[in-house]
């Protein structure tokens, strides 16, 4: 299950398997490119990346952050471009996609919508069993999307189970 | 010189070269992908889509139209990642590229910023010799980001010309 919290600057990484004794961190991390560079050459690089990443560590399923555009319009645009490479590069690895948005990672991680930034990486390295919250945080934020995906796929794949039952004994 | 106009349901592409009686148009059109397909899958075919139509042209330059995020926030997303994957496929082909924005676009192809889609894409036609406006207008206002680029890129290469001569002599 890996987890990328997009952007062109920063993209922060995060995979992590289920265990017999729960999650367990497989990779995190941040891919950086530099502003000195022009941005179709960045986008470029950051698409390369992606690919090596998703093809070194095979995930089953990409978890990618669903951002809307209120925020800050400053950022919106490189962020848009760096999670539409990074569904291309799962899409084409033939890995099951999924976006979650920053609340809807909050309250599968640490069960609150609301919960603070602080709050989701000390849920983070809780989970995982990690000693200290991940650094740097942006790795911190994939691994929480990536632990969201692993807590909310099964229970959807459970739903579709009882709902296929349901149709099929009507 | 190939302009792109991007979007994730429709993408426009114009193809326009430099002629001896003025700009000539190569080939124009609109890449479209199925809002019933999921949105990786989406975002892969169009990617793989322009990418083709890249190698197909073989432009020198690409010119992305620049958006900003203040208009639309719930196209903005799919803009922003169109965008990303049409500079990701002109840096990989190693073509120049550069991005301007709607006024640009307008400024360059019809003398005014305020322009109309309408007098734009009128303009379009008479510049390349056409008899009507080219259809559909995402194809159109593509042609008119390559004939901006067409228009200011000499005009910038002389005044940078201009600046290394008169750095030289001092």
């Amino acid at each position: 299950m890996l987890g990328i919290d997009p952007g062109v600057s920063r993209c922060g990484y995060g995979c992590v398997r289920g265990g017999p004794d729960g999650p367990v961190a497989v990779s995190a991390g941040v891919i950086t490119t530099s502003p000195a560079t022009a941005l179709p050459e960045r986008l470029a690089e950051l698409a390369a990346e992606l690919e090596a990443l998703v093809a070194e560590l095979e995930p089953a399923a990409v978890a990618v952050e669903r951002v809307f555009f209120q925020t800050n319009a400053r950022t919106a645009m490189s962020v848009g471009q760096a999670s539409g490479l990074a569904l291309v590069a799962a899409a084409e690895a033939g890995c099951e996609v999924a976006q979650y948005t920053s609340n809807e990672v909050k309250l599968a991680v640490a069960g609150y919508g609301g919960a603070t930034k602080d709050q989701v990486q000390r849920m983070v390295a809780t989970l995982l069993g990690l000693p200290a919250s991940p650094r740097p945080p942006d790795a911190a934020d994939a691994l929480a999307l990536a632990l969201c995906h692993l807590t909310i796929a099964p229970r959807l794949a459970r739903l579709e189970a009882a709902d296929a039952r349901r149709r099929a004994t009507r």
